[in-house]
């Protein structure tokens, strides 16, 4: 066997299995339960914040703000003004504001057809029933300040919401030391956010979730954020609905000889620069090929601004896999069900139906992941950590709930009523029963 | 003004409030605030059954088993056969079976329409973007024992996952001290369940979660039970899927004078028989109903055998809501978000038509909320405690998860991908950008 898997332990270079090794059973279990995320202790912490809020509204989120983010805040500063929103889009460099808007665009055109549609029908016995989908009222986006601060994720989530039909969309952005994100304030604006916030942390998620008084309590809060962010989000979730709970983002390149190494190793690096948790994954029935993309994610790491993170995301928890063939690796795709999938092969469609859990698929070699990171319309939202086998990316059904509908005739309810009699009785609900039995003169 | 409410202190009574009152904001906000459950601290006991069970497999729900149960079981019996089910569905009373094979149907009719579409489409770049959906592989359903022990929650929570494609459904229900519910199993075998553990408890849902030797894992675990129950699941939650926590049921009555005050009656009693903590809330715009509806609420109580539970809940957490008109309750009834709404008025559908906050809305006067958790084919696992404001009750698509396609041919590549290199170096994620300029050649 040329090109063998040199089996590295991790931390020095990808992980490499081989489908056909005696072995290759327990590492690949080992590989789906290998855990990326250092969970940090911060319940209590945030318990305190939330409880702060819900007892000193602005003045807490103001107090924290001062303590955290180093501004002095007033309630009349709290909110970003409209002013501020248009200078800020005013200052951003126009081919930049000009893709944002390309993006907004094709996401909105993409969401749109995700529209549901209500149900009503009578049946046989006269019973009408169906259902009717209705926005939610108030959705608070929550966009993290500093360095994950990306102007795409603040369309990803507001322009759902807004195809959705949600009639107040509520951002919360920190600015550490008075510092902002133009270009999020640009989104902003061009997604319809209706107010911005410049606070951030476990007291803006407490805040939209139970209001101030400046801030009006939301309905539902989505959007990423640290350690502080999640549990905040965690706790106040039953007041308010949320999101799923985010995890470091992942890729799974699944490729014959046909693909382009570069390429492929673009894609790796462009997974592992998120982040020394991000994980990249090549999937390959090619030694060749897995050897010239190592070789290529060597090169491209040398000239990348964030080689850092990207090498040390590379070595701790990238992966080569190697099987007899594409189509062999459909239950292991399954099983890591992966938050990205690209397939780079001759027959990349038909793959693609055969894969049951995944987040996003990604087709054919001109379809890197960062398009649909970005422009292509798509959502960037996506289940990681496994999810993917039992959640969906953001669309707009989050941001809407169906409410039942049924209505029987005096005549359907006496064909229906005693079967409902039975149950009733049945399970010791008599009052249940009576309810029934009570219209039927029984 | 005849007829005053009467205000009584909660415990007394039913709340009674009246919209023209000065007080009516305050107290409504109160109503509005009231907690129902306490909240028992099990987190920790919860803790460590769950590690338990990860570390100990099979023995350590057996041991559980022993010790919260009072049953002796091996591996061999923690799995009910089928003679077992089969001999407690031959042993149920034919006209109880022929009502749960109604249900049965009517749960499938109604659910098979709520199917999702997929969807593919190119645009006019010559993208090509979509989305499929898929089944959860394998779904546990939890049911409680004891007197909660209700097949008709088993095909609510199975049907569903049936219709959706579950391959693998599974059902872990408790029989303490050996004594089982023969309807539950016989809703097992009419709604297609695969496999019934008879166990509960956290160490049921850890099972289902991790997995055992004899128990294989489940992707998503679904249905009610108790503080323990409810603690293991969002405990394992991210490993797995869960369906929504829910708490105690609830009813809001909106009737004007056109209503029968028996029938009304005994529509908040079928609630209030529940559970002490459910809640029956009237809302009309007559007093002569609300004086009526008082009085044979006291007069169908004597003769009703939960008539404690169902007293209990009444006078602590009941209320009655005068409107000077029932347009003027919409947007109170937006503010409670009831998971069940019974609508017997005049102009019904017109009404309903104009509320956004609820589980399920029930027309006319011939629609008691009975009909709907037994037989009308809609589903009676609603969104509790006012999360109608964001969240939807049970359904196909939460046993479906959607995967978004996307491919670019080189030309559609060409044209997109200046905007996602413009964005990724905006966001300083210059991989993201080298991914799709290595592409174009530039």
């Amino acid at each position: 066997m040329t090109n063998a898997p040199d089996n590295s332990p991790s931390g020095i270079g990808p992980l490499e299995l081989d489908s056909a090794a005696t072995d290759f059973p327990a590492r690949f279990a080992a590989l789906l339960a290998m855990k990326r995320e250092v969970s940090e202790e911060v319940d209590q912490a945030v318990a305190r914040i939330v409880q702060a809020v819900v007892a000193g509204g602005d003045q807490a989120v103001i107090d924290f703000s001062r303590q955290f983010d180093r501004l002095d805040l007033t309630p009349e500063t709290l909110r970003v003004s409209e002013g501020e929103l248009d200078a800020a889009a005013g200052a951003c460099d126009g081919e930049t504001l000009a893709a944002l808007k390309t993006a907004r665009d094709r996401i909105e055109a993409y969401h749109s057809r995700q529209l549901p549609k209500d149900e009503r029908f009578t049946d046989a016995l006269g019973v009408t029933l169906g259902w009717r989908w209705t926005a939610v009222a108030a959705v608070g986006i929550y966009v993290p300040g500093g360095t994950a601060s990306y102007p795409s994720s603040v369309l990803m989530n507001a322009v759902p919401a807004k195809v959705a039909g949600v009639a107040r969309i509520v951002m919360a952005v920190p600015t550490p030391d008075g510092a902002v994100n133009p270009l999020v304030f640009a989104a902003a604006r061009l997604a319809g956010v209706d107010e911005v916030y410049r606070i951030g942390g476990a007291q803006a998620v407490a805040a939209l979730a139970y209001g101030t008084d400046t801030i009006r309590p939301v309905d539902k809060i989505v959007g990423p954020g640290n350690a502080y962010v999640a549990a905040a989000k965690r706790r106040v979730f039953g007041r308010v609905g949320i999101d799923m709970i985010a995890g470091p983002s992942e890729v799974l390149v699944l490729a014959d000889g046909s693909a382009n190494p570069e390429w492929i190793a673009a894609d790796l690096l462009a997974q592992a620069e998120h982040d020394t948790a991000a994980q990249s994954i090549l999937v390959t029935d090619d030694r060749a090929l897995a050897t010239a993309v190592k070789a290529a994610v060597a090169g491209q790491l040398k000239t990348l601004p964030r080689r850092e993170i990207a090498g040390a995301s590379w070595r701790n928890f990238g992966a080569i896999i190697h099987v007899a063939s594409l189509a062999e690796a459909i239950p292991l795709v399954d099983r890591l069900a992966p938050e990205h999938l690209e397939i780079v092969a001759a027959d990349a469609d038909a793959l693609a139906r055969r894969i049951r859990n995944a987040g996003a698929i990604f087709l054919g070699g001109h379809t890197p992941e960062a398009i649909g990171d970005y422009v292509g319309g798509s959502n960037h939202v996506l289940p990681t950590a496994r999810s993917a086998r039992f959640s969906s990316g953001l669309g707009v059904l989050d941001f809407m709930k169906r409410t039942s509908i049924l209505h029987c005739t005096p005549d359907s309810l006496a064909a229906l009523g005693p079967a409902a009699i039975a149950l009733g009785r049945a399970e010791g609900l008599d009052a249940h029963a009576r309810s029934v039995s009570i219209r039927l003169n029984r």
